[in-house]
């Protein structure tokens, strides 16, 4: 059994990779729920549909995240009446939105409305929040304001200084049923190349995580969403800079290092191996950037070489 | 100023013709929330909705609610995912439910929102909820079990026999500000040709309602919703012989005749003005049948005579 710890669309692709090699239903990712928001009455869980999407083969291939082929007439509608339509809702991923809600309402948890899902979309890896209790990212800037991550990420389009990161929930939050057991009994455990700062850091701040993955430290291997310093997508870069000084898989090895043994960097990070070492991570250097999903089962494979080794 | 007295798709008919005839800026719409309801999360409000897209020119013809033009890709998602899809919500008009639950979560009463939507479609008339405070139409069937509206009429399609209704918090509502002084004010109060029963008793269950209505009940015209026994459209009949042992214009001149002075019937049933007035209400004939915009305005001007003579 395979367990990633999965943010949004980076990790998406990776599994995406993975479902090629493995037997998909020999994997579980365990997924970011820090992003989840409350729009319009409605409870949207981005990370768990751009991994569902993504999976179903339903993902919109330019932007990474909602449907393919989607209809806005409500977001038209919605904005005609001067709503908030920052937050993007395409017509059929509504549909998504609602089914979550009512469930919820009705007394289902987030976990097991994420496998209601998964299932009507015909998947067999089994996905699973980090927790069904509230956890939100809030993330100060650097004028003293503090934001929800959907405000930071989306409405102000992750362009502002941020000073702090915290995790509202995490302290009391439970881990899901099966996330503790899953982790403590993979063979595997792999980091997706997401955002360290704002993807993997709510998974690990749920109690008992953190402490799953420092006993199992070997069996940990991450994958460096850091390109020659720099993020294909999104604001881990900004955000490593501003919130520890580099943007490097150095700084990457440094955040994962109490708790992984192994980072998957690449190749144009090769000069880099000794830096990540120095941090105590063993560096193993592969092509790490996804264009297709042959690209995502070929970094796969490479890190399922490292654990076979 | 008329203020009328609205349900949905009858009402709003009637409304469609009453703007033809007076200034729309002179009419207030007090309009029943008591079919409204919490559906995934979001906040429906039917008959106010079917009001404002009627006089909007936006309603669908052949239903009398929801959007002309509407598509279904949100209700086609949530079928798939095995959702809860009996109560349809089209991709246009979620836009308006997404847009009212997010200002309500603000904090917006249900009257600003209201105005605001029908401020967005242009209108100039006054659509008013009767109460921003909960209020719930609520049948109990013949088998005991207590159904809620929409799950009455919607999901078993009004065909189950209705042994009482009631108006869950209606003793605490409180109007809507401006209610109580518009029916106070107003030259002429229509009760437009809505269920009695289910649409117009909702609005007089609010405390005040009924007795500023006694206070003027010379200035009340109700339009009878029951023609030659039958409702056009919808419960009205079913539910008066289920509740008052008959439907007919006498049924309905009796609900009424404590707080309305005169009834308009239609030409089918001229052979049951001494009936009804048997009832205390003076009898009007009239084409009540509103096959089209004219035929609306005819009525409108009916009524209009009625009040003039």
């Amino acid at each position: 059994v395979i367990v990633v710890l999965s943010g949004g669309v980076g990790a998406a692709r990776f599994l995406s990779g993975l479902v090629q090699v493995v037997d998909p239903a020999e994997i579980t990712a365990v997924v970011n729920t820090g992003d989840d928001t409350v729009l319009h009455g409605l409870h949207i869980s981005p990370d768990i549909d751009t991994v569902t999407y993504t999976l179903a083969g339903a993902v919109n291939p330019v932007t990474g995240w909602g449907l393919t082929g989607e209809t806005w007439a409500a977001m038209s509608a919605l904005e005609r009446l001067g709503g908030a339509s920052w937050f993007r809702l395409g017509d059929g991923d509504l549909g998504t939105h609602l089914y979550r809600t009512g469930r919820l309402a009705e007394g289902a948890t987030l976990s097991e409305v994420t496998a209601e899902v998964a299932r009507a979309w015909n998947l067999s890896l089994r996905i699973v929040p980090v927790t069904n209790d509230r956890l939100r990212t809030r993330l100060r800037l650097v004028d003293g304001e503090e934001v929800e991550f959907q405000d930071y990420f989306v409405r102000l389009r992750h362009s502002v200084p941020v000073s702090a990161v915290r995790f509202d929930g995490a302290a009391q939050a439970r881990p899901a049923p099966g996330v503790l057991e899953a982790l403590g009994e993979a063979d595997l455990v792999v980091v997706a190349p997401s955002n360290p700062v704002v993807s993997i850091a709510p998974i690990v701040a749920v109690p008992g995580v953190r402490e799953v993955l420092e006993s199992r430290r070997e069996s940990v291997v991450a994958i460096s969403p850091i390109i020659a310093g720099a993020a294909l997508k999104g604001p881990a870069d900004r955000l490593l800079t501003e919130l520890t000084g580099a943007s490097s898989v150095t700084s990457v090895a440094r955040l994962i290092s109490p708790w992984a043994a192994t980072l998957v960097i690449d190749v144009v990070d090769k000069d880099l191996v000794g830096e990540v070492e120095a941090e105590g991570v063993h560096a193993v250097v592969a092509p790490t950037v996804m264009h297709d999903r042959d690209a995502s089962a070929e970094l796969a494979r490479a890190v399922l070489a490292v654990h076979r080794r």
